[in-house]
């Protein structure tokens, strides 16, 4: 299956805690990924962000989805 | 500042489209990364995830932010 | 009240499992729904997605609200 | 390859509508559907929410992906 | 309707700008709120979270529905 | 550092629950604050959503993250 999702990224399972309704699973991530990130026009303006910036991009843990195949 | 969101990986922005309302901001991350999920019990036992196993982080666009020092 | 949510779909409560912090509630809906998806242009061009294909909506669990007349 | 997502309802696509950087699809799910939601346990309690409850789930178009085989 | 999401806030609308598929509409919160945030407990730890600290609520806005009687 | 995600209100602690995975933060916001909401233009037009207009901001509790200075 092919997902819209735009960032799949492949890694390795390093640890898993698992409580009465929630994990929490950690996935060591080895090569170079290309970040898709949808933001508003306003913060691009307000930022300033323009190709070969230093950015990071950041994530809830409660927004990352596990894949396994 | 200091953030709650478990997942801030660096790297430099390849490519920004803007549109009337949003952006799509493409961020190349150089460095292997740690990546935090958390996910339902019930996902954790339905694919039998543990430590080692070979598995994709998979985030939806619309839930990664930008920020820059 | 009415919300911007497009998505508004009733149904009954089949079980409720609850831990110290968060609860796993399951809802049974037994009638057609329409769902709207908001993606990127991106997804669509590389899916190619048109009127008629068969597709799957994936929504992570800890995306879902609950409404109670 | 099997997601952690909870929710993966088939469906076919009725329409695309498509803007500068995001799009907007509309599927159709004919069959009864299961939900998992992942709330508060205080919203639990301050809903009173029991199985049998006649309840609605909610979400936000931008929080559903596409799969496609 | 009742809602499962912990943070409903009242307020007026200041601005409505609207794109081909989104909108970016503002809204003035003049009362002071409670705000409820479901975080990972190894980022209390982390950051020390604890009662009397000045924090910030920092929300995406694409996370933010609207409600209106 | 600067962050792209429009919604940053600063407040007080009043309250940390943790449980083994997640944890409930209560933080009190006493400033009157502008939110900044993206939804479809879709939910615009249903709504009819103006500027002046008696609203709500509702946001799920596991779409809020803490910053700490």
């Amino acid at each position: 299956m092919q997902i819209s999702a735009r960032n799949v990224f492949e890694g390795k399972i390093e640890n898993v805690k698992v409580g009465a309704v929630m994990a929490n699973v950690k996935i060591k991530i080895e090569s170079p990924q290309l970040v898709t990130a949808i933001i508003t026009k306003e913060s691009v303006e307000k930022l300033g962000l323009k190709k070969g910036d230093a950015v990071s991009a950041i994530i809830k843990s409660t927004e990352i989805m596990v894949g396994k195949e």
